[in-house]
């Protein structure tokens, strides 16, 4: 029986720890906006953190297939571990974009983008942390991912409109508009971890 | 007892009025469209109804935290209202793009995916009243919002062919492009309505 | 009882007849891009293909609504039946843009692209294969499917940043992105399928 119990547990370190790598990630997109001329070094480094996040995903899909009693629903763990690992790809797919498309320099509105993922990955950690000990203080930290979510939305709507009115290259407001929505996208899949980890709350009341 | 049962029942209260607000926003959506002079006002008008979704969303997931026994699957209940609240979210991105992105007047095929909006929340809206009762009536609904949905498709990608085919300014043709597809995501989020309520009704049986 | 045993047996077979529809669509899709000439052929067959699937989706939700015991949970039949049809609907959306749009000739990352979905498809129709015997060799094609859904977003990546360099007209750069993306979100669906597989072994297990 004491052989089962630790296996358990060890989910919650599972997500403690990818969302370690979300954190880690979302640090290295705001490095690489600001500091543009490192910006392949630093894409290289989240591709790194991305590759680490894939080995927990499957590691937490293969000890869900050796763990007889798990702590929460196999299909929810299975659920948030790939809303974990989505989260990861957008940030690596953001990262890319802004490489392989040879921007010159990341725009304001773009850095404003970074500083929100930044904040909405700090508080989906808070979300995660809650999931050990179904920390009824979730509601409040989900509450700030919608908000965070909701401006990362704003921000993307002004931004292209602003990219609208300047009427520049259309190449060029093909390209950002493109890096925009995906930045954006790394808001909505933080808000479908919220979304998961609600879910499951609401299972175990 | 009793005290339980009105308390049950109530969900389903809160799914048909939500289902109201979608109701609303679509035909303000629609007026938005055809008499667009007044444009601001209207999406104005949507991004409050918006709001009183949210309420309503909040609503529901605060009932299912202190409701002990739900008349459908605590998830499902989650899901469900997620994804109205998915409908009202597009619905006002829609008509905030018209807005911000200084569109002169709406296209005939913008006008004919607002008319197909109208439609389609119509056939969800029954799917809606078909969950008190699990009245199987709610597959012909079903089928008639999967028909929109279609329907919504083939005209996204006409228009965007039409689109190309005139050769205008490429910033014009992004931004239609933008609306079109926001438009015609209102439709996918409602189908996603759809089948969420299906699966209940397949559980249930 | 023996009445009901063929009942429930009855699902693997639709699912894998199903899958045996998107082998069929793929392998339209990749002659249509090969053979472009006789690409409105192609294009009306992989309508015929879907809409043969949209029986077998519509056949699987009212055998649910009559058997009283399915081999798996009837809302993850119908979640698998819901995602098989989504690759369909992309396979079909992606030709008809190829058809409607007025492309002249596909371009190499298209076919390459094309390429790929065969392979993702038949990775995933072993998936499908994996499920009647729960057969833990599944991992291994939810591996495959998993490398394939990442080639097709480093080829799209790669596509669009050569499109953007090329700097050829915008609404054409326009086009090929939409379509690109459509064919890339092919594989994204089949990995949807693959996940939701994993998530019923898992919870067979």
């Amino acid at each position: 029986m004491f052989n089962l119990i630790p296996k358990e547990v060890r989910f919650y370190d599972y997500f403690e720890q990818q969302s370690r790598n979300l954190v880690r990630a979302g640090a290295l997109l705001r490095e690489l906006v600001y500091d543009f001329p490192d910006a392949r070094a630093k894409a290289h480094a989240i591709k790194e953190v991305e590759h680490q996040g894939d080995q927990i995903t499957h590691e937490i899909v293969k000890r869900l297939n050796t763990t007889f009693i798990t702590p929460i629903d196999r299909e929810d763990i299975h659920d948030l571990a790939t809303r974990l690992d989505d989260v990861l790809d957008y940030i690596e797919a953001a990262a890319e974009r802004l490489v392989v498309y040879r921007i010159k320099e990341p725009t304001s509105a773009c850095r404003a983008m970074a500083d929100v993922i930044v904040q909405i990955i700090a508080a989906t950690d808070r979300c995660i942390h809650c999931l050990r000990a179904m920390d009824p203080g979730f509601h409040e930290h989900a509450v700030e991912v919608n908000r965070l979510e909701n401006s990362a939305d704003t921000l993307l709507r002004e931004s292209l409109a602003a990219l609208f009115d300047e009427g520049g290259d259309p190449i060029d407001v093909i390209k950002w508009k493109e890096i925009y929505e995906t930045l954006e996208t790394v808001t909505d899949r933080c808000e479908d971890v919220a979304n998961v980890i609600e879910g499951i709350i609401l299972k175990m009341a």
